[in-house]
């Protein structure tokens, strides 16, 4: 059926029957290259050798589906790859489950299809098992999609909350609080000076390639929702020592720092999809950065705080010499930016 | 914050900040029992042994989320353990990745959670990570639950359409479409005399039986989204086999006969959530059926058709001694049925 002459989602492309086939023919099998989807078996199956495997999943609600820098397909891929990453694992194998609402164009869910086949290649990983549902118009906002990944952890690799010492440093790949700005910015139609794109990549070539270099990586973090300070405080909770940041260390591009001020929005409580915080061994932290600026991911990478004995609390030496201290985000949603 | 004094989903519980962490300890780690769960890192990891595994996604957005017999978390459960069983895997773990719409009842959502705890212990598997999202009022329609679930084929298992000759029999484990009347009435309010339940159970108990006492089975197919007609015309393309179906020996509860009449369904298209198709060698069929019978979930369960030399297509004998026959389900859409 078409809507104002373009084809759209209809509910039967959800109820499991002929257009169901179609679609999955026509559009998911024409995007998702993988030897193991093409079997269209309930389930996907491959092989494992003996070790260690790291699940996760996510589901993508971010409104708008399509932002500067990358749309929901792309963060879908991008999302479940660095939580593996993050991990310590290599990602290896995908699912992608769709939630679609009947009257979304199909040309909109080709373009996201694409942008989710694209971060695949990038990362190195493969769709091998997937779901498509349709619910009534206004039942749902557009499209959400879940992936969820498995992977190999690096053998060796054993990262944690317990491996976290005094003294150890805290580093970040690059720039903070794009993502969020960049969703934001589009959502309500903000236009400021230069436009802020989303930092949406996949992070596993960087994390394995400081894995191999660095045997220090006592743990690893992407900066989603809650961003930098969230993930500090949740950190220095677990493991019950303190951590203080360095404002004056902490990369923000003035894109994001001067929207940021304009919204009355913190850089550091937003939220990030290329951006990882690691905290390695005092002797190794210049190495570190130095590996992670070789990385076209991790440029700006930099030493931005340390870990401290104390109590689980996130300290920030802010710009103009005072101390702050930082919680968990808490009171200001801003839902759907993921 | 409540509602008509309930307390109610907010949108901050999906921001991934202090009341996310709140969500997650005073609720899901309250009912879902693993230590795996418990580290709440990134990615969830464990351990494999060399072999293979199966992995499978579904996304449910069931329509009303609770039904006689069952509710959206049951469902979510048992429909993801049910791919991975008839797929001749042994489920082990699973993802639960939560979609809510803000204002949904923390009561509704804590009763979801605890059929989804009630239906891993039944199942034996383990949710080991998850994700929630919440969504404004008004952009879902209150909650959409995805599962994706791992688990081991069961050594020397080999499924799938190459296996498939002619003389083989079809079989199942009982009757069908209890599901999809349950939820459509449920849905309309529609009051027949003698409610009908939903079969949602889950398979891998029975399935595994039938593995290890079975050598000739040749596939295994869980019923959901178009029904059994569906499922046997995908078998019969995917193999280049006919295959014929034998109305008087399918069985069909007296209420789901009644309320299909009533409503103009067809039950062979109608989904069931705790009902699969075996596909066995003539030789075993007769003892499949015995031991499918032993088990509780199979106490119905008859030989309904066999393979036939052909080309991909379903022929159903029907009651009255003609012949139809049986193409996927199509245009008729009853969407959000799972």
């Amino acid at each position: 059926m078409k809507e104002n002459g373009r084809d759209i989602v209809l509910l039967a492309h959800g109820d499991g029957g002929a257009l169901t086939h179609e679609l999955i023919n026509n559009l998911f099998l024409r995007h998702f290259e993988s030897n193991i989807l093409k079997t269209l078996t309930d389930a996907a199956v491959f092989s494992v050798n003996e070790g260690r495997m790291a699940i996760t999943t996510d589901s993508f609600v971010v409104d708008p589906p399509f932002f500067p820098g990358g749309d929901v397909g792309k963060l879908a891929v991008c999302g479940t790859v660095n939580d593996l990453a993050v991990s310590g694992a290599r990602p290896v194998y995908l699912t992608a489950s769709f939630i679609l609402e009947e009257g979304l164009p199909l040309a909109d869910l080709e373009s996201i299809v694409q942008s989710m086949a694209g971060a695949c290649g990038v990362a190195g990983v493969e769709i091998v098992t997937g779901d498509t549902k349709v619910v009534e118009k206004g039942h749902l906002d557009k499209i959400f999609i879940n992936t969820t990944g498995v992977g190999y952890i690096f053998p060796g690799v054993d990262l944690g909350y317990h491996r976290i010492k005094p003294g150890d440093k805290v580093l970040v790949n690059g720039s903070l609080g794009q993502h969020g700005i960049a969703v934001l910015c589009k959502r309500y139609g903000f236009d400021f000076a230069g436009q802020v794109m989303s930092d949406c990549a996949p992070l596993n070539g960087i994390t394995s390639l400081l894995l191999k270099e660095i045997r220090g990586i006592k743990i690893m973090r992407d900066l989603t929702r809650g961003g930098l300070a969230t993930t500090a405080k949740e950190i220095a909770s677990a493991c019950g020592l303190d951590i203080w940041l360095d404002e004056n260390c902490i990369p923000v591009d003035a894109g994001v720092k001067g929207a940021a001020e304009m919204l009355g929005l913190d850089p550091l409580y937003l939220a990030n999809e290329g951006k990882f915080m690691v905290i390695v061994s005092p002797e190794e932290a210049e190495k570190a950065v130095a590996v992670m600026q070789g990385h076209e991911l991790g440029r700006d990478a930099s030493i931005i705080g340390e870990v401290k004995p104390g109590k689980g609390n996130v300290y920030l030496s802010t710009s103009l010499g005072g101390t702050k201290l930082l919680d968990l985000m808490a009171g200001s949603p801003l839902p759907r930016i993921c």
